[in-house]
């Protein structure tokens, strides 16, 4: 099953479980499928910046998605994340998810590229590494610092077909969805499947403004899923109401680095995950975090059951 | 009056009114201090990074600062905000700032500075060039990269009394307010005054975590005000009923760059201010944007009447 | 005397000469004036990157440029670096430096400037700051991190006739030059007058790929003046046996921030100006530098006479 | 063979040589090996910045290591660069060169490290991903970013007695290295090897202010080894007019990016590798740029006839 323009819907970013000593966690990991799959997952997403991978060595990344995609067997596709130092390593990792059944791999231009062109390069030449893989473009200037204009991608999408998906991270990023959209819909460029990121902090404005769905990590898709739903429905207000009931959590959830362990302390609290470790260097969770979260986690209890009702 | 390591409440960060060509708006300037004083203010911050400080001219900066100052009359401390590529701008900037009787200086160290013992140098010669006058050290490393760990704030504040108050936004940053805090309960640290930024992002938990007030300029600042006065009351939970209510908006103000404009044109619709306008370089508000705002309005004044409720 | 495409010849960076107390020097600027004419340069820049220009506030610097045009009194253009962190600094500037006689203005892009849409948009937004004055547009990443390639530089000098000049400091930047210059000669872009500048560093080849001058401050300015009076006359083993008995020091002198406070040393060791000073924040020169600047001044006068005979 | 604090000499840094295909070249590998050896190498360093370790994946890394190891057999010691993005990576690669039988491993701080704690923190993570291995700490902030002062070097040595070499590249760094040497020699800091990188740009006056080797890949390593030589006999004018002579092509080959281009340039040309390609992403010489290398050749080789005569 590859992925192509059309997808759409929840890909879920999927932690890289551990357990308490850091080495991969098996049984989680099938746990964390299942629970992702039940929440409506359309999609997963495996060794992306939430899932720890360049804290994994090549042998350890390619054992994880192998596993993942053998108990996924084929019920929804698989994004293999093959972000890398080098087109080498990249190279390898995409291969190698390719003979597993990946769907296609996911790239974002790394930190330091300098100038458009530069950019627009450099991720001609990492879908090549990928070999026939559909490519799906992180445009996540946060943390990379690397900024791609509508102009760009639209560059970048008409020169490469396998090109098929925009994770759309940019922050700001709404007018460009709609730039974005606007340039397939009057035909401009050829139409790919956009899904946000970001955390799902804005979410339900970026499937307003076009998105196709959602690629994040958030610890109750469920809410991901339903908050879309609704919106298909034309059921704004409820959508909204939902949405602002979890976004206290999802807010907290998005701080750079302590994120992460939010998310899996959260995803164990669930009993999705066995433990909620993360490989160092990471950071650990004080007790006045662990309160807040637990003090969250009550209200968006309360306030998702009221925005329900 | 003058600024000193007791302050508290609710500092409110002033954008610089600008008219529609541009110039200084001195009648929304007088309307933009009477309706936060009326809010409830404890303080006004003046040529902050959200008061387009860099895009006016020395001449300017200190016409506005004279004419803000002329304008509170003493009701409140007034702090400037002083960064400036050099010391000789910052000094003719503070010298005439303490003229015009403001409270104190903001400083942040600028973009670029590396190595803990470069930031801390930089900080002790800005606070010279700003004679006697009190100092609030920003930590707001998201548009800097500039970080500063506790135990540096700690050398800074040891080294240099006139370091009053500390404006707390980093990212992630609760952590970093308790072990502050931590640091004078135990003895180990002169007590300042924290207030926190980051546009109330993380806001009752900042007040929780210990600081003694707020220093942004969230478009409704009574709200912040109302926050910070419940949980003085141990109200927590309609501490943040209220908070919760307004954090969709919060949110959506707190994106960078486009968040001063939909700041200003929010504060422009409750006509706090004459004109919304920014000065180049700056951001235009798309209409797709402007009916975002417009619909967390309207639903930000339901769920906060129902918060009250 | 406005500056247009066809300038050439040796621009002279000045330093803003300061006494030990860090006020401006105004004997000191004289006499560097003088010696820099007397060592046959073609024009003065003032208020670049070294010549300290964020050190000043606005009045000094208008006082400065007016002292330099003053005394210059037409004898050769003078250009004004305005780069500001804000464009109405930039106007006060620009228009103070016109009112005074400038030739020019020269504008870097700031740092933090993303993507190539925000660089061209920021020069033409600048540019137009400065009113009607030629404009020098300074490529030199190496403090910035803003990469502007010779696409992009085409798109500036096509969009815009006020720029008439690129100072090329860009490093690697030989084959920039080159694919400049093969844009002008084949007529795909506006020839405009190229100067190189880094120190010097790569000076006799940038000047063979197609420099029609050179816009730096070394303290022999002679050498540089006479390295390319000798390449004009097709002495090419003279010009570089010349150039690289003066490499050393060059090498020495384009040390990043230290660079400044070396050149500063020489030129009152050679009686050009008053005082090594610079104002903070600075590096200080320590005895085991200066003794290295001794060494290589002795061994540099021997090897230069060795190359002239 | 272990390295330890009493090191000195030229460790040459080895570029990755690779067929046109950019396929691993095993004959060239062990022809520069023998012919670093022949110029007097006191020892090798591969996989570092040079050697283009990010664009081997995992499995070609050790490969090559196993090889250079088996080839040198002992001869001298051989340093393996680690830096990787990950410390599972780093432990692999570690643990496979340990068996192989390296010398020492050879981190620097990787990109993006903000505050001086989380460098010594990262540095004491990665030492202890290595195990028991000899570790280089490698200082090199103009490709990182990250800037650590003599006193962080000092907090590192005090912890951690793994670590037993600087490779010193700040820019600049010579009153560092006489920081660092006063350090030690008045006893405030265990005493270890300091070898000095950036190309050679500085180099006489680096092994003059205390270094005690060098470790770079200037394409004449026989150079490097002479000029120490001069140096210890006291010679310093023999010294500087043999580095001197090399100086134009040693600025030539320090150009960023492009200069391990040139070197491999020079190395085929020297006979030394077979071919001087590179792994993409990486520059093309164009026609200009090797006409400028053939006229430094020719020149180099005169001045140092001339400087040894």
């Amino acid at each position: 099953m590859r992925l192509d323009a059309t997808a759409s819907g929840v890909f879920v970013i999927c932690p890289t479980p551990f357990a308490e000593n850091g080495a991969l966690d098996a049984a989680s990991t099938e746990r964390m499928i299942e629970a992702y799959l039940a929440a409506g997952a359309s999609g997963l997403t495996v060794l992306g910046v939430m899932g720890e991978a360049p804290k994994l060595d090549q042998e350890e990344s390619l054992r994880f998605v192998r596993h993942v995609l053998r108990r996924v067997a084929g019920r929804v596709p698989v994004v293999v994340g093959v972000s890398a130092p080098g087109f080498a390593s990249m190279r390898a990792l995409a291969r190698g998810s390719a003979e597993a059944g990946a769907a296609g791999v996911m790239i974002a231009p790394p930190a330091g590229l300098k100038g458009d062109d530069a950019v627009v390069s450099y991720i001609a030449q990492a879908a090549d590494a990928c070999g026939d893989l559909p490519v799906v473009l992180q445009d996540f200037p946060l943390p990379t610092g690397v900024v791609m204009t509508a102009a760009m991608i639209r560059r970048m999408v008409e020169a490469d077909p396998r090109l098929v998906m925009l994770k759309a991270e940019d922050w700001p990023g709404l007018d460009k969805i709609t730039a974005l959209r606007r340039l397939s819909d009057q035909g401009n460029m050829r139409r790919i499947s956009i899904v946000c990121g970001n955390g799902g902090l804005f979410l339900p404005f970026e499937l307003e403004r076009g998105c196709d769905g959602v690629m994040t990590g958030y610890a109750f898709p469920e809410m991901l899923v339903r908050v879309r739903a609704l919106l298909l429905e034309d059921k704004r207000e409820a959508a909204h109401d939902l949405f602002d009931a979890h976004l206290p959590l999802v807010r907290y959830e998005t701080q750079p680095g302590l994120g992460l362990a939010v998310r899996k302390w959260v995803l164990q609290r669930r009993g999705i995950i066995g433990s909620a470790a993360l490989r160092a260097p990471g950071p650990k969770l004080t007790p006045e975090t662990i309160a807040e979260i637990e003090w969250l986690l009550a209200r968006v209890e309360k306030a998702a059951a009221a925005a329900a009702a």
